[in-house]
């Protein structure tokens, strides 16, 4: 199978100038084929603010009230993501920008009111890769915005990871997918404020030792549960890293 | 050669919710192969009021500065966009949204300043309609907004009757390819107020006869007449119509 690289990174690397065009460019350089999956958070609490519309944010998840659901489709499925589909055309990258809308890529369904009314958020259902997989191997890079649809003709606000772990899995069926998710740190730190503890590699039974050492703790946990789950569902590495990481050896945390 | 049915509406039709619903009804019962092009001029202009930019108008087209094409691209790229995605998705089409960006669609130049700087303006210089042709061919459903790029990493606002032009003479090569502008009037007017005076069909010499006799003027004449070099480029037909009676056999003006 050919390789490729799903990137996610978060809103704040692209929302700036000049970490955006660091990462496109880095992203760019990377051989094989590529999907960028992106956030934008930031930029659609700025929105919000100058339309007065409050953000609501619960357990760093947003609030997404049908207003709220206006501004992240403008900002996510607008301005960030074809932004970043014109700066990759601009480097030799037959860039396609994407919500889980087009072409029914991502199904999801509104999240059930429990403890909490997330409200316009949806839970993924199914991804449906092979049109996408078709491109892909015709040379198109994917852009994808953290929202789905239901279906039912509404958008809904979707978390970046999650559809970057599950379009991960569903392209494994395809290509020899190595999953990177950017984040503020160089990797899963032994201890949190040194950032030359990372630990290289994690496995299931290494990655139960660390918990039950107490080191990998907090939000921490989700994320390399989640990145376990894809590489038994089939990818074949997932990297946990820094953005400005991305492409360099043995730099981040891989879990395998 | 199969048929495809090329659809520009204008934003009117595609920002109020009742229109919307019952254009996409009819754009959804349309036989064969279809591509929809969208304004959504009225959205555009309602955000801008709102975060406190002025519209500013010439000659029915909106001077596009940094700012506003912020606005355009988080109104025609995400929302207008977006909406009309997810409603043809729940009618069981395949759509997907595009700028010229994606998959390098649409090139075009910013336009060079003479009497008016219209800013961040594009005018098209090259439709890439191979890949587009591919999905069409297996039942993607194109959902295009007036957004261009430069190949410079700039979008650029594009007249929507433009882009359904090029791009109707751009899949002509692959389909046999009906264009149909929607707009306010039942069609080419015999008299200006009487919408029961439609000019059934129109070619090259009726259109010179039509012009010479004062019955076409205006605004008329540049539609019609990029709808014959439409026709002359490869174009089977171009209909002039009301967005309501889309899909009726002999409603509105047909240009060959």
């Amino acid at each position: 199978m050919e390789k490729l690289t799903l990137i996610k990174v978060g809103g704040k690397i692209v929302e700036e100038e000049a970490t955006l065009h660091a990462l496109l460019d880095r992203f760019a350089d990377l051989p094989g084929h590529k999907v960028l999956v992106h956030g934008g958070g930031r930029s659609a609490t700025q929105l919000a603010t100058r339309l007065g519309i409050e953000s609501r944010m619960v357990e760093g998840r947003r609030i997404t009230d049908a207003e709220t659901l206006n501004v992240v489709t403008m900002v996510y499925g607008g301005l960030v993501n074809k932004r970043i589909v014109a700066n990759l055309q601009a480097r030799g990258l037959n860039a396609l920008g994407l919500t889980g809308a087009d072409m029914d890529v991502i199904r999801s369904m509104k999240r059930p009111v429990k403890e909490v009314d997330y409200g316009f958020v949806g839970d993924v259902k199914q991804v449906n890769a092979d049109l996408l997989a078709d491109l892909i191997a015709k040379g198109v890079v994917p852009v994808m915005a953290p929202l789905t649809h239901d279906g039912q003709g509404h958008l809904l606000n979707t978390n970046a990871d999650t559809i970057a772990g599950e379009t991960a899995k569903a392209l494994a069926r395809h290509f020899e997918v190595t999953l990177v998710y950017c984040f503020e740190k160089r990797g899963v730190l032994r201890s949190e404020n040194d950032d030359n503890s990372v630990i290289p590699t994690i496995d299931r039974p290494s990655f139960q030792q660390l918990v039950s050492e107490g080191i990998i703790q907090g939000g921490m946990i989700p994320k390399v549960e989640n990145s376990l789950q894809a590489v038994e569902a089939g990818v074949k590495a997932v990297i946990i890293t820094k953005a400005d990481a991305i492409g360099l050896a043995g730099e981040g945390t891989t879990v395998r």
